[in-house]
């Protein structure tokens, strides 16, 4: 693939650009030539894993802004350098993303994309209920302040992420280091597909997408095809390369749902999340129509992504 | 205990009141007679366990306000019809909580109690990396404001939540139905000590403290002599009760620091909270003193609490 040279490429802001999807999106937009900067609270953390990426993102070429969401001054000055701004802030700042549409408008609405941090499923298409329910009616509600601010926009709904799900084999009550070493739990009858994306390769997609006339005003889909699998073909999967099989714990809705409304955080937001994914089926239920949305590896058969029976290969 | 008239009790405003803590502490509040309110963002909620909740506040004779941590107004007005304030509000609206601050002082910062959400660790006394860090970090920064501000406090330390950690016997990789089946995950060397405490005795204890001169301007903490227990000891008293021994798998605390790192949320959020629990011991780690602190269960022994050991019964 030819690069066009420096100067003609998109330059990239990352909003929450330490964070878990964030930083391979840095690293993504590095990696095509975008001049890349992030917003940054602070240049010197305390906590050794962010000093470390913050010098890892200085090394590669990243410019770090100091800035803050909270900081509407600083956060305009850095969205007026940017020809495109990603945010991929946590669960606890989605709300306050409208901070940054506030700012897009007062730098005069001239960036050429916007992608909110959605990075799951589509809200507008999940069936779940609290904490996760309120997650999503606030993703929503942004979508039609981004919309109404006619600002140009992309919203990425790349599915389950593949750390937070392929590593416990898709067993959410087991977040321990590594797959499960007995049991698995299965949540409804783990017959609903789920759709697992490794973190690198969302990073490589939704950095292709941004300035591709094909995906303005769109939902960017990733449905790699060996990707979407339902819990049962999972457990299966790697119980053929582990040699053995796992006893299988089943949880069916209804005690899941008792279970959420008993649960503390953080396992109650996890197992609502799961409810949609594992029971409901979210992720892949329903048509992607070219009147609101477009998939990833359609759009980009170049970029050779990481199957879900590669990825477990890693975990052997 | 002769319950003084319902007219002389002080009128609490929870805020959060909804959430995992601040139910019980609705609850409470009602129990020990004082008049109570909670800030409602939406009476008929379409969470079916949320608009459950809210008919059970009705029927005990809470009065529901309509209004929102954002929305200053409502929020004046809410906390000028209170005595005392209690916020248990959850992780993502803790920063939130400046505008709490703001509204006590535009309502002419008459309470006589504000109870900031922390309901954890103590924040100036925990060591640990980030998520966790960043959160602790904001918690004592609205402490400061506080302070800063001269409104009449108390900062509840309760320490570990029974059902967040005591539902799985301390293993916080294994956050299902249920105790451990097999294998029990161990952080570090098992031998620091944490503090459970049931929800409902959180509740309780904080509702007596509201207007307790002793509590004033001070760190409630809770620390149940029978509650203090280390990991291995947590778990000996488990088997002894299961009657069977569980195989133990143990993360030394580089790989814990390393799994942070790698982890996405929640459960990096998790483990950085576990770090400082389960390894660190930061919950049983200090002395209490009288410049900073008192005890829950020295100031109130007539409060029968839950201890581990009867909580573990529960569960057989």
């Amino acid at each position: 693939m030819v690069l066009d040279k420096e100067e003609e490429r998109s330059r990239v802001l990352v909003i929450g650009g330490t964070g878990h999807i964030g930083k391979h999106i840095v690293a993504a937009s590095v990696r095509r030539s975008h001049p890349t900067s992030v917003l940054i609270r602070d240049a010197a953390p305390a906590d050794l894993a962010k000093a470390q990426l913050l010098k890892s993102f200085i090394d590669s070429g990243v410019a770090l802004i100091k800035g803050d969401l909270f900081d509407h001054d600083s956060l305009v000055n850095a969205i007026k350098g940017a020809d495109v701004v990603i945010s991929a802030v946590g669960t606890c700042q989605l709300d306050e993303q409208t901070r940054i549409v506030m700012a897009i408008k007062e730098a005069g609405n001239v960036i050429k994309r916007f992608l909110p941090s959605e990075f799951g499923s589509d809200p507008e298409r999940v069936h779940t209920v609290d904490p996760a329910a309120t997650l999503y009616a606030g993703k929503i509600s942004l979508r039609r302040l981004i919309e109404a601010e006619g600002i140009p926009h992309t919203y990425v709904c790349c599915n389950g992420f593949a750390e937070t799900y392929l590593l416990s084999i898709g067993d959410v009550t087991a977040l321990g280091a590594g797959p499960p070493s007995d049991k698995i739990t299965v949540l409804g009858d783990g017959d609903a597909k789920g759709v697992f994306v490794v973190e690198e390769d969302i990073a490589a997609y939704t950095v292709r997408a941004i300035d591709d006339t094909r995906t303005l005003n769109k939902i960017l889909y990733m449905r790699p095809p060996a990707n979407i699998v339902s819990h049962t073909e999972l457990i299966a999967l790697w119980e053929k390369k582990a040699g053995r099989t796992f006893q299988i714990a089943r949880i069916p809705e209804p005690d899941l749902l008792k279970l959420i409304k008993e649960a503390a955080y953080p396992l109650n937001m996890m197992l609502s999340h799961s409810l949609s994914v594992f029971v409901r089926g979210d992720q892949a239920n329903f048509d992607i129509e070219p009147s609101f949305g477009v998939e990833a590896t359609e759009l980009y058969p170049d970029v050779k992504y990481t199957t879900v029976d590669e990825y477990l290969d890693r975990l052997l």
